[in-house]
């Protein structure tokens, strides 16, 4: 069901009360109502973190052979080194071919309500599994990628270590859980607006409180909200206004494919704003190339209101607070193959 | 010129006669005439490390927007985590066309007497700009390299840092320079071969010994010798009988595009052993998946002699202490695109 509207004018009419009473002055106070500073990594529901399964859930991360071709990795579309996305409208997968929706960012969407554009996958455990099985990305199958890793001796012991009580521990349950734990260490903390939320009202310049303020006050805040600034509902893409088909291709109607109901029609989950200015292509069809043109967009298309070009600026400055510490990954060194390893495609 | 074969008999009747005049115990004095244990990063010529130089370098070096679709790095096929290659039998490049030849390790290529398989590069300054402009590989072009990199703001600062005495020093020259003197960190010292070659003579075991003595006396060092254990000179590939066309395919001649002589026909450069446990699938033709079976090949076709079984697993006993510490390398955050910031082919 598409909460989007509902959320948005109930969040929009909240905010505009608490800034007219307490003035400018209560931005701080209405930043921190809606918003939260990055935490610490969260322990997954059943899968604790050790060290043991961080790192296997690293290696796996980098690992090629998951793909069929051996040519691909969960960081090939998700690169740690650009924001946890890749650049581009579409990732490129097995053959070659396109991917039909802009990669997410891998980074804090651990604080996302689900996983996929369309929330598809509960959480990141299930999500680790979708495109090493997708024919259109890595290729695999949840069977092949099994007996490739039980293919090599290294990852043999990795799974035995990480999960220390099972018997025969290498299998995709336990693929995936590995992938999530690593995953779930790959948040961006300590951002201007983190140390903002935390109450250092110097964090943030003129400008960026500026943006801030338009950022609740115009009604953004009323879907980007919570810890990830996003990632917490689901909202309709063009609410009030339908965006081009350049920008909503129309064969992609969204979360309807999920739920199968119709007002869930091109429904989508609200994308985390976080490090936003590092995962430049934008939307979910990734067509939007400048971060100014995305956000007078949401204006036109959430929000039924033209933003003056000043004040799209003062937005965007506020955005930019949202860039946090990137995560610190030493590359890790993978298991070798050995001669009977299964090989990949040609 | 293919001076393999004269190379390998003077090599071996030396080793011989110093085995036989002074027995086993002379191994490591046979072992330190032939190898050297790796050294310190070496400093390019005309091209001094600085750190910000290094750093640099290592973005370039995970940089997707260097290749046009912006989905493929020199990472990609010379894969850190990897042995520093891809596993593949060739790469997979733009639009997933194949290369022709099995990717070379970048780890310890700076001890190589030149890059690539056919020696076509001096060195690695010169081979950085290979697979860049390369249509197969990563499909760009120097000048759009060039181009792509100056719409990227951090970049125009990241090489004003490295090359602070120049005034426009964003060139393709210098993007060459930056990747070099990163891969020239890629090195992988103090595997157990180098504690032995450094004199302890307990960091080989009896069969690891008696793989090296092998090595030595059977030929294999006469061409596998130096730093990298290999790397060094050139040989013709079945010097005394030609492999099958899976190994060898015809088409592929080998050092004789390079320059033109007609006994260049099937001479490549010496790959180098090192790590070489790490990156299966063997030869410029990557189809030896085992490595006791390119070891096997490598006798019949460049000594002439059939290897028995115990004896390729000796070999490969010795060759597995090759193996040394892998580069730990911490993940580079990449400067992010702008608005104007060149974009991918679709």
């Amino acid at each position: 069901m598409a909460i989007g509207l509902n959320f948005r004018y109930a969040a929009l009419g909240c905010c505009l009360l608490t800034s007219m009473a307490m003035g400018q002055d209560s931005l701080l106070d209405d930043a921190k109502s809606l918003f939260g500073p990055i935490p610490n990594v969260p322990v997954l529901d059943g899968n604790p973190a050790t060290s043991a399964k961080v790192e296997l859930g690293k290696m796996l991360f980098f690992e090629l052979r998951l793909s069929e071709s051996h040519n691909i990795s969960c960081n090939t579309c998700h690169h740690i080194g650009l924001g946890g996305a890749d650049g581009r409208p579409t990732s490129i997968g097995h053959n070659w071919q396109h991917g039909g929706r802009n990669a997410p960012t891998v980074l804090n969407s651990v604080f996302n309500i689900a996983q996929f554009w369309d929330g598809r996958a509960a959480d990141l455990t299930e999500q680790a599994g979708g495109p090493i099985a997708s024919p259109i990305e890595m290729g695999s199958t949840p069977e092949h990628a099994v007996e490739q890793l039980k293919g090599i001796p290294g990852y043999v012991e990795a799974f035995r270590k990480a999960f220390p009580d099972e018997i025969d521990p290498l299998d995709f349950v336990n693929l995936k859980k590995a992938i999530a734990v690593f995953e779930a260490t790959l948040t961006t903390p300590d951002g201007p607006f983190d140390t903002y939320l935390k109450g250092d009202e110097k964090a943030l310049t003129k400008e960026e409180k500026k943006g801030l303020r338009l950022f609740i006050d115009k009604g953004c805040s009323s879907c980007h909200n919570g810890i990830n600034v996003g990632g917490g509902m689901y909202a309709a893409f063009g609410a009030v206004e339908k965006p081009g088909a350049d920008f909503l291709p129309p064969d992609d109607e969204g979360r309807k494919r999920v739920t199968g109901q119709m007002d869930d029609q091109y429904v989508f989950k609200v994308p985390s704003l976080r490090n936003v200015e590092l995962t430049a292509p934008y939307f979910h069809s990734g067509r939007a190339w400048d971060l100014d043109e995305a956000v007078a967009v949401m204006g036109t298309a959430q929000l039924g209101i033209r933003l003056a070009p000043e004040e799209v600026s003062s937005i965007v400055a506020f955005l930019r607070t949202l860039t946090g510490d990137q995560p610190q990954v030493t590359y890790p060194t993978l298991p070798p193959s050995v001669a009977t390893t299964p090989r990949p495609t040609p």
